[in-house]
């Protein structure tokens, strides 16, 4: 793969230079990686999208909401790409998105690029593998990237991590089923989408959304947000009925954000929390990718199993040889 | 603190020796910490107790459980020591064990060494000081040291990999409940204790207790044990019944993992696993404890919020400072 030519390609919005390039992030090969940084760099970050995170579980109507959404915004001449973080995808048997067909006319309109999630991933990888698909859309000068999770494990905070907004779709619900949705999320999230308001379900769901904003207004304010946000919105996926309402949502807060400061400072923000992640990540994976630390590691963990030395002085001692500059 | 006399009194089996020596290896001063690791190898580690772990829900009669049985061992003339591991007690309002009064006999028994969780505590430290404290135990010549541990989180997991023996107790439960035991605590101990097989749930103890045999008999075997383990056995922790049939068990299952190696064997994976829990635990903290790598940690992370650099990037540019020698 030529680096500069890739390069140039995604950032004049070619799909196919785009897919290849999300597949190289993608893999855990050594000499991908490197190519991969090269790219990543030679890809710019002067361009930058909106990026939505979507969380809710199996059955709520996700990808009936992603398709009338992003219908909605391509419909308004906006570039949407759609990315799946879902760690557990090898358990549930298969990518939430693996079936395109969920979102068949959204995946057939040129303005929108629906990338399914890799199978057998763990959650850090598949964060960091996220973050530079994310990196790589924004240089193709998509408007908004969509990234999709189900509400499993820390997938979704990860996601809250790498969104300027956090979506949560839930479906109508009884006043008990409430409780049910971790209070984290509630915390995190902008706004809570309650979806399936149609037909039958069209009052409950009304009902839930007035419950939803009930909740969110006992909880902490955030000071550096509009006195109504967090909110709720009730909107119908089938119907197409709500999605424009909640985009006019979405983008009042953003507007808000952007003149606030408050835009900036949270992509620096998260900016500084992935860093620190990298390097936590990073630095236990050289005990195992460094030969002469697992060299070091190996021989104490023998003096530590035959009980000649214990478990927290082997490891002090390690750590000193280690970091043997400052200790 | 005399060390040297201390670890005398120690070994004599002083128990205000033994109590404040647990307080030092609690503290998390660095002076104290130097002091308890000085400590800890003048005690040395020639003795070894029976390390049993024991993990039950609230409600299910650990108490009673640890009364009863310290109180049969300390009748056969052994002497027994009491920790507790609880990570939550800080949420749940203070330590399962600070009301010494629910063992009221055994707080009382010379024979006895009842010592209850610090509270304020992190599950990281906690593991450490709970296996140091074991190890002081074991310095003072406690024939068993029964380490206890409410089912939250990681605490069963740690409390397993610190014992030779793991049981977990229950109450009698409907065959449908049966299935809120998660599997792999299911898979982690080595004897089911159903508790208040006595009155009216003596019936319903009894068919539990043959439920949780069937299960395990599902589970995979262990090749390093006898067949018949895990295996269930019906108690009641209030009428001291079957309390030395369950000890019994123990004993036999002890005596068979000696025979084969498999005790030793265990002793030496888990001292392996401590150890490199030690050096990940340590490695981490140095981010935060090293001053020339906090103030690279700093520099790199100002580039990454400012945009010069990725957060990747720059991760791998400060591991590769960290690491110079090998890459």
């Amino acid at each position: 793969m030529d680096i500069t030519t890739t390069a140039e390609k995604i950032r004049a919005g070619e799909r196919r230079a785009l897919a290849r390039a999300i597949t190289l992030v993608e893999s855990t090969r050594e000499s991908d990686r490197a190519l991969a940084a090269e790219l990543l760099g030679a890809v710019g970050t002067d361009r930058q999208a909106l990026r939505i995170g979507l969380s809710g579980t199996p059955g709520v109507g996700k990808s009936t909401f992603i398709e009338s959404f992003g219908k909605m915004l391509t419909g308004q001449g906006l570039r949407v790409a759609v990315l799946a973080v879902d760690p557990s995808s090898t358990r549930s048997g298969g990518s939430i998105l693996g079936d395109k067909t969920r979102m068949d006319l959204l995946s057939r309109d040129p303005n929108a690029f629906i990338r399914p999630s890799p199978s057998q991933s763990q959650l850090g990888g598949v964060a960091r593998r996220t973050r530079e698909a994310i990196a790589l859309c924004e240089a193709a000068d998509f408007d908004v990237v969509l990234i999709e999770t189900v509400g499993v494990g820390q997938s979704e905070t990860a996601v809250a991590e790498m969104s300027d907004l956090f979506l949560l779709l839930l479906a109508p619900a009884g006043g008990d089923e409430l409780q049910g949705v971790k209070r984290g999320i509630m915390e995190t999230c902008d706004i809570i989408l309650v979806n399936k308001a149609d037909g039958d379900l069209k009052a409950q769901a009304t009902r839930t959304c007035a419950d939803y904003a009930g909740a969110l207004r006992l909880m902490r304010k955030r000071p550096q947000d509009p006195d109504d946000f967090p909110k709720a919105v009730a909107v119908s996926a089938l119907q197409e009925d709500g999605i424009t309402a909640a985009w006019d949502e979405m983008k009042a807060l953003v507007d808000w954000r952007k003149e606030h400061g408050v835009w900036d400072a949270r992509r620096t923000d998260q900016a500084r929390f992935w860093f620190q992640e990298e390097v936590r990540a990073g630095l236990l994976a050289r005990l195992t990718s460094d030969d002469a630390v697992k060299t070091q590691l190996a021989a104490l963990e023998q003096d530590v199993a035959s009980g000649k030395l214990r478990a927290a002085q082997a490891a002090e001692d390690l750590i000193s040889q280690l970091f043997p500059a400052t200790r």
